[in-house]
């Protein structure tokens, strides 16, 4: 399913927020309403984050009333900056903006080719992030065996991505290759993408999946029943991926298990100018923890901690699938090898 | 707090699936009120389901209108049976059934006497359960330095007792030394038993605790937040500890931090006749997973798992605190060292 269209100035998204329990398409005319759906993720996800803040400062280009190529480039940039501060961990959302703006820079002409190129440059980056994800696909398929058994966490699906996905989509390139495949789906607290967005997008695939609780990593990796583990990333920075609270978990125990673990992540995640030791790790509002829905399920006034994100060192990926190929981390990130 | 009261013919009990946002007391009149309350966790934690079996036949006693001691030892036979059946993993569940039965068998004289001697054995055990958390707390206490964050994992505490605790009886008895301990408390997906119980009954106590989701263990860990972890334990095998689902994750985790993994858990909880070969895993309802209170969080017809508890190899564990002392796993269960 592709996550988010634009249509002649509207952009249209799924708020995934309501998921799996209603499929709500919202319609966003401003790059306010677009900080907004991404800071409260309406949309989420690394890659769909990115295209999500180019169609922002697509937006703001296409329904601009300036008269003149210079007062639109202010627009652009009060826009970008506002749109920079929705969320700090994932590297797309810094990567995309930087993208546009620098189109919109090298842009020459009138206001009206300006927007045009900044429209324009938003629509391929949507389309590439969809190319992106089936060259990922095909090269992480190969990682893939007939029979195999993959533990995902969090969302790292259509639902992430424009369409296709990172993780989600090295398991549907698997199977377009006839492979049978079945998908362990983990809850992912304190946001639960994992049995909310996975789940829901693997059973509309038609594509076998389990959900089990977080505490359940361990067992069912003791018991045999998980052959290689996918996952996304919001940030691969030198020594490290950034990725969803629990990735870290889920690193730890796939290596003591002797069980492959895999990254897939496009190129634009790449950060090779930090190091976890200068990662931001986002902290949100303690009530994700304290409260489900309309559920409260600790006491008032608890202390509590809600990191976002959580850093997995190198040294437990055994590869990082992108779209020019798989990364081997014990040779390096910079070496690859296309098998 | 004491979580469970015999006065009269009626066992008191404070029913754990509403904590913490109300306190409902409930009252208990046959076995049947007490199979149901074990079976649907009204009660929990392996001690405190222990004494809850042993009320339960001490309830049938107590209310029998058998005219001859014969007849009064069929009615406990029976009623010890359904008792059996309410929950697989703990074994104190067990112990304390086969306890009070083995009492009645000795008791010589009329049905009243052993009425009488099956409710003193029951009220024993309670008073003893007490005791025993005190032992084994003073002995984890050494285990424990002033200025010390110790995670735990699910419930271990009064509420999974008689009173005072094994995992939070160690905290305690830290606490009672002088020491300044804080804790974080791991929320245990599905049911919630760290976030509901462990944050109620510390914040009860004035006892710093902070909440996290599961997801959030290694990252925690990685960022030197936790300097020991402490669990209780629902059967300890000779080769592994198995406790609430969840457990499992945390001990690796721990190992890798070099960070020391202690289990606190009455001698009852021992079952030197098995090994993790043969021990079984309950297996229970899917809609824990899938629905928290009112909210539905994952889409209708998702395959869900259930295991509610895991296997931790004793190769994870530093020490066993007993009430008899400090066992270290790696001399053997049976070598013990009091320090």
């Amino acid at each position: 399913m592709r996550t988010i269209e634009w249509d002649n100035g509207v952009v249209t998204i799924v708020d995934q927020r309501k998921l799996p329990n209603q499929e709500v398409w919202v319609k966003l005319k401003n790059y306010q309403d677009m900080a907004f759906a991404i800071q409260e993720m309406q949309v989420r996800g690394a890659p769909l984050i990115g295209v999500s803040a180019a169609y922002g400062l697509a937006l703001t280009a296409f329904h601009s009333t300036a008269k003149i190529r210079e007062q639109l480039m202010k627009e652009l940039e009060e826009a970008a900056a506002v749109l920079r501060t929705t969320r700090p961990t994932a590297v797309n959302l810094f990567w995309a903006i930087d993208r546009v703006m620098k189109k919109a820079q090298e842009t020459q002409g009138t206001k009206e080719q300006l927007a045009e190129a900044v429209v324009n440059e938003a629509q391929i980056m949507a389309d590439e992030d969809v190319e992106t994800n089936r060259k990922m696909g095909k090269f992480g398929a190969s990682l893939i065996e007939d029979g195999d058994t993959v533990m995902t966490h969090c969302n790292a699906g259509s639902l992430a991505t424009v369409d296709y996905g990172t993780a989600l989509g090295v398991i549907r390139a698997a199977i377009e290759e006839g492979k049978a495949i079945e998908v362990i789906s983990c809850e992912t607290r304190p946001r639960q993408q994992g049995a909310k967005l996975t789940c829901y997008e693997l059973m509309r695939d038609n594509i076998p999946v389990t959900l089990i609780s977080d505490t359940m990593v361990g067992y069912v990796m003791s018991q045999g029943m998980v052959d290689k583990v996918v996952v996304g990333a919001d940030r691969i920075v030198r020594d490290a991926v950034l990725n969803k609270i629990g990735t870290y978990n889920v690193a730890v125990l796939a290596a003591e298990h002797g069980i492959p673990f895999y990254v897939a992540a496009p190129m634009s995640t790449m950060d090779q100018s930090r190091t976890s030791e200068d990662a931001i790790i986002e902290e949100r509002s303690p009530t994700e923890v304290t409260n489900i829905g309309s559920e409260r399920i600790a006491p008032e006034g608890i202390r509590v901690l809600n990191p976002a994100f959580d850093i997995t060192p190198l040294e437990y990926v055994d590869a990082v699938i992108t779209e020019e190929g798989i990364f081997r981390p014990e040779m390096g990130l910079k070496q690859k090898r296309n098998d």
